[in-house]
């Protein structure tokens, strides 16, 4: 389908900034035909007015859990090890297989709703998470979060497991797979070591959570004597391109082996402070040139899905904890939100940016709202005032995924309501807070 | 008229906490006429369907400069003195009394649209935002910021305006107003005293921002030897009943001081980041028990007067800063940004929670949304995972002022055009980010 988004504000990389400028977007199959130029032969099929809007490229989120949507504030105000141990792990063990795809398809709603085109998830249950964005049209990348000791039977089935359900979801290429080693306080140094060979073997990218809570740094630090990423670096998680979630409570030394490594380092602020970890020190990562990218971690910790909180909290808490406005502007942070993401996916050729020849993945958004009114300096409106709801229209792979807010993919509905029922079946509506 | 709002779930006060129960509510007038019992001879003129909604008492938004909407993202990541004198004090010289208006204008529609009913503004042009309160239907109370020396005329002249224009508002009860000596950076030792001799001899409220920044400290320092709340207290400002907007840079002394003399304090947790000055000690201040409450800022410093995403940062940072999750739960953020809102602005008679005969200050939210998917801690949502957005329907003074996100009393495409034109004008649409 050719689909033209006529007269319209983009946002569009111009050198190493991106700028806002008016121009008409060609959209032919899954793909960025053509901007400004009519391209030869192009069928229009369908006509976007582009006046009174802007559109940006899909936001990225590198790190969440998506089947976990259905666990919004069910656990909130604990400690992390009370809130995953105590909470979290117990509605685990009672979840069915129909709940994870229930909760996937929230997350998915969720997402689309505020902008985001593309999601990095750690899962328990790939297939049903595969069968969500399959229906969906969303774009991800699935990670099973695998847990093991040494050449352990548990570890080994995980990663049969993991293998399986990638091949169950071969045909569908807005899907691709990491190896997820979950933490090095789940997955101890000879699993670590069994995990980045099958990484290395296969050629895949490895997504882990590192050095997320204080108790972590010293669970690790009496067992093996050093920090989770240097227990990582040392095993060989670092030997393929890695996406590292967290890093709050890191080193200088930390850094560096980041940034040697080429690791991409997902920050979850509201995540982060929510649990009580503190605050990733992003600034210091980016100084040393690390690519830092965003991401909203699962419902049950942040407990919201929508990207433009998180890049709101991205584009400010560092200038609070550093002092000075200048830090990490909305600039940067519109980039971190977006071509840095795709690329600690890998996807940086496909994916993050206006450009010809990439995939369509965009959210055309409202310009009438007071959110982005006046529309000067309309990247600081996206960073600092807008909220996700003047996202109007998301296209994924060339498709419009919503249209005028309505989700076309999903029974939205039917969603809310399956949650719902999920939620009471476990008891938790009734749950004193 | 009379608005049923039926079987609709509602946040009320349950002793010392809220919980979201059903119930039906009967508004009156401009009073909630009852909770679940149909008053006697009450006459049903409109009926609202509580089915998939919950009802909320209207937000109050305790600090902001409502024409500033209008300068929204034209100041983006600088220092706190750059921004007030090398942008924003040179914008408001070409500013004209019209303008005003339409930035008050933008502002209230932004506020309505995410739930605030009530805000407490201070302002360099009365008339207009008294204009703009009046047409919009929205609740404000209102402070002309003055700035003098001593007895100098310049601050008499002020002082008189800000009289004639209380005056001038007469016969609108959903205004009242106080005196708002600017900061002790603007307004010295004598005028303090001049302003609140004033506020004693006509029994009026202060409204003043107070160690705000690092350079306020040291300059309050260097010319009075204190700080500058010693100073504000020296001068007898909380003398009457006082609001002191941002408390950043404060001392225990002075979270005493705030204490004994019941001054109420309002957090801008965006704006102090943004502009570098950091995190007000909320949590402290709360454990001495000071009436803290809530507020955005101007929208050129937050750069949203959303008070949802207030609502969230409050929540979020000091589990940040505090490394703690225990720290300010989603509960107290709520009356934070509600009943103690009130408290502070003498209205907790009034407004800030919904009680049989209150003002009906409502705001409706949709729960077939992602981000109150499931309904389980309706409290946690709010605090958590809403972004303003869900707000529906929103009741002030008992009308109806935005009915399906439609604003009922506003032309908003006018407003969002005028406001475009206003930045045209002052040539900011082409300044460089």
């Amino acid at each position: 389908m050719g689909i033209v988004l006529k007269n319209i504000l983009a946002v569009i990389p111009a050198g190493d900034k991106d700028e806002v400028r008016e121009t008409t977007v060609y959209i032919e199959g899954n793909r960025i035909a053509a901007l400004g130029q009519k391209p030869e032969g192009f069928q229009e099929e369908k006509v976007i007015d582009g006046k009174d809007k802007l559109v940006i490229p899909g936001l990225v989120n590198c790190h969440t859990h998506s089947y976990m949507a259905f666990m919004r504030n069910v656990a909130d105000d604990l400690s992390f090890m009370d809130w995953l141990f105590g909470t979290i792990d117990p509605i685990e063990q009672q979840m069915t297989d129909e709940d994870t795809y229930w909760g996937a398809c929230l997350a998915i709603i969720e997402m689309m709703k505020s902008g985001t085109t593309c999601f990095n998830d750690m899962q328990m249950n790939i297939h049903q998470t595969t069968r969500a964005v399959k229906e969906s049209g969303m774009r991800a990348v699935i990670s099973r979060g695998l847990i093991g000791s040494g050449n352990d039977e548990a570890g080994q089935m995980r990663l049969r497991q993991a293998y399986e359900e990638r091949d169950g979801a071969k045909g569908c290429d807005r899907l691709s797979f990491m190896l997820g080693p979950h933490a090095p306080y789940t997955c101890d140094d000879g699993f670590m070591r069994v995990v980045s060979e099958e990484a290395k073997k296969n050629k895949m990218r490895i997504h882990v959570h590192l050095s997320e809570s204080v108790s972590e740094i010293q669970q690790i630090q009496e067992k093996y004597g050093c920090s989770p990423i240097e227990m990582a670096d040392k095993n060989g998680l670092f030997d393929v391109p890695a996406i590292a979630a967290h890093c709050v409570q890191i080193t200088d030394k930390d850094i560096d082996i980041l940034k040697e490594k080429n690791v991409s380092v997902v920050t979850n602020p509201a995540s982060n402070m929510k649990l009580g970890n503190g605050f990733a020190p992003v600034p210091e990562m980016l100084e040393k040139g690390v690519n830092v990218c965003l991401g909203t971690d699962g419902a049950a910790s942040n407990n919201s899905l929508n990207m433009f909180h998180e890049l709101s909290l991205l584009t400010l808490i560092h200038k609070g904890t550093h002092k000075t406005p200048q830090c990490i502007s909305a600039r940067e942070g519109f980039r971190i939100a977006t071509i840095n993401g795709a690329k600690a996916l890998g996807l940086e050729e496909e994916i993050g940016s206006i450009e010809e020849g990439k995939k369509a993945d965009l959210a055309i958004l409202d310009l009438n709202t007071p959110s982005l009114t006046p529309r000067n300096n309309l990247i600081a409106g996206l960073s600092y005032s807008a909220n996700g709801s003047e996202v109007e229209t998301v296209i994924i792979d060339g498709k419009i995924v919503m249209e005028n807010r309505k989700i076309l993919t999903m029974d939205e509905e039917l969603v809310y309501k399956k949650i719902n029922e999920i939620i009471a079946r476990m008891g938790l509506d009734k749950k004193e807070y």
